[in-house]
């Protein structure tokens, strides 16, 4: 059972018309959540409104309270110890979040991976190998969209940890194709979000997800933002907030790198490995008393999360295939890569791949590569554009 | 028949271990290059040499202004008033250098456009269009190699002049595939070495013209330069002479733009088009009193000359994959940039890229666009150097 005052906050929360600010300022102002509540109507009142704003009773807000907890979420309000302390330096910080997983991890230091949705290869291969390396020293934040945020997401969880930020509720998959994604991140990292269990995502909660991702992040890193872009919303909050900004460079021919070169000239750091990114985060040696330079790349973090036992060698094949066709993605993985990380023996791995070919669902690449083929997925990559 | 003072200048000159520094301080303190030439013999003997520094003779500089009025030249001294007075500037100016072209050409603002020898077709694209849009409103200056520099010149010729700084003699075409450039720059705009006609380019020469080369210009474009490749050096020299350098950024992923990359984190002007460069030339409002914005881009001369003939259809197809990969990069290139840039049939460039993709080694993208898949193709671009 939640505490009451817990309630109260929520409901506050919810009501119609307060915005993060003045929620703030009404608990800030009044001794309890149930206080601002009544300060609320009073106010609506005098301010010359005919009627008072609708604030949720205490059994829409207890009915959250159950969606949430049923889901294995959890609602952390501001004044909580376990709210994320990077993100509530916000001035419009969200009064509530709810949280699907390690809610310790948002206290972590986080560097937040964003780009765009029709990324090419060349950018999805920037973003795992720039996550992959980044994963093993800072929590990889992201926003689950297709494209660079799923593959940064995807190589994070390989070396370290990974944060989700999304739009809608935690219940609801989206995009449907990070699906399981989503719930590999709830179950080894965590997914956050401001809205309501069942909320659908649309066009105008996206802003507010990307105030999540920069919000909970010490800088964000931009691969493959066009002008224009969602992603460059994401960064010029985390310039507003102090938070560093690192862009990848790109051809000037190609649109979907021009947002980030635009970063580039406008001072961001220039950024080709994860070293130039740790080098760069400002806070960082606060934050760890030995600094970036000398933590190096070398150091994996503690990590309370073990990879699954080795398959008895007897297991079918057929639960070897799933396991490598869930590591497997549209970016070329190398087999290397995939042996260490499906820990079934090599043997198995090259059958198991040999097969998945035969059939059409792997292509081979060269230098020991091999990529599912998600044919749905990469036409849509081309054709949409950027949230 | 050339003046006696000139003619002792040359030998001055060309005397053996006499540098432009000790060349020029010679000049300056000895009434006359015939004293400073007496004044070297006994310097050489009061400092313990056994012989002293062999001297050409009055024959031996007499044949030179020869054979360079022979071709065409002209030899231009440091106190002459057509000197180029930028390149005047430098502690080492040389102290003569020999012109085939347009002489007044040299004083005109240049910029500097150089890079790889083994470009991408984006690379190409890229020097392409700055040249042609910058020689609307200032001379291009570049080293006439292979790749950028070639396409540089060309372009340039496009829509207004250009000048070729060589590392050999006047007479001496190189490399081979730009011997007709070289006569069209010779024509039409200026082609200039500090080499002795007949001198054939080696490897030590190079850094000379890479001093020209920047000496000339007032700022320097670095389209697609390796690291430790001959175009930073270029840029270092620019540096060093307090000329602005700019650099156009390219992915982390091609080898090829990792110094451009490492130019733009030490503070070249990103450059995406010939405006960033216009906007950033200091001086050149000094020079231009209608400033870079006002003068803009008008209308281009006439040109006559004309891209190298197709290669010829029966070359085999090996030869015609090395030249497509090499052309090729992370940036997705339009296949009619590839076809014009290869000189290969169309049909032998779609056979090509059929093959490369069916090998994994290029990807397909919409709008007839072409990427190389990095991983398969950096064995080949990370051996070779440019100079």
């Amino acid at each position: 059972m939640p505490a009451e005052n817990d309630i109260h906050c929520l409901r506050l929360t919810r009501t119609e018309g307060v915005g993060p600010i003045t929620c703030r300022r009404l608990l800030e102002r009044h001794r309890s959540p149930e206080a601002a509540l009544a300060a609320l109507s009073a106010m609506a009142r005098s301010g010359g409104k005919t009627t008072a704003p609708r604030i949720p009773s205490v059994a829409e807000a207890e009915r959250e309270f159950e969606r949430t907890e049923k889901l294995g979420g959890r609602l952390i309000f501001i004044n909580n110890p376990d709210y994320p302390p990077l993100l509530a330096q916000l001035d419009d910080a969200p009064p509530v979040i709810a949280v699907l997983g390690d809610v310790a991890l948002l206290a972590k230091t986080a560097v937040a991976i964003v780009g765009g949705r029709n990324a090419s290869a060349a950018g999805l291969r920037m973003a795992e190998t720039l996550a992959e390396d980044l994963a093993r020293s800072v929590t990889i934040v992201s926003g689950l969209a297709r494209g660079i945020d799923g593959v940064a997401h995807t190589a994070a969880l390989r070396t370290g940890r990974t944060v989700a930020a999304i739009a809608g509720g935690l219940d609801v998959a989206y995009p449907t194709e990070n699906t399981n994604l989503q719930r590999v991140i709830a179950e080894r990292g965590a997914v956050i979000t401001e809205a309501t269990p069942g909320t659908q995502p649309q066009a105008r909660h996206f802003p507010r997800r990307n105030r999540l991702i920069a919000g909970l992040s010490l800088g964000v890193v931009v691969i493959e933002a066009a002008r224009r872009s969602g992603s460059l919303i994401t960064t010029r909050i985390a310039q507003d907030l102090g938070r560093e900004v690192f862009a990848v460079p790109g051809s000037p021919l190609d649109p979907r790198t021009r947002g980030g070169n635009d970063l580039l000239r406008e001072g961001a750091v220039l950024t080709e490995t994860a070293q130039d990114v740790l080098d760069n985060l400002s806070g960082f040696g606060a934050l760890f008393p030995f600094g970036p330079k000398r933590r190096g790349l070398s150091e994996p973090p503690p990590c309370d999360f073990d990879d699954p036992p080795y398959l008895d060698a007897a297991s079918n094949l057929s639960q070897a295939r799933e396991r490598v066709v869930s590591l497997l993605g549209p970016t070329p993985t190398k087999v290397d890569d995939l042996m260490r990380r499906c820990q079934l023996s090599p043997a198995v791995v090259i059958a198991v791949l040999l097969e998945l070919e035969l059939s059409g669902l792997v292509e081979t690449l060269p230098g020991n590569r091999f990529a599912l083929l998600m044919d749905a997925a990469s036409q849509s990559h081309q054709t949409e554009q950027n949230v």
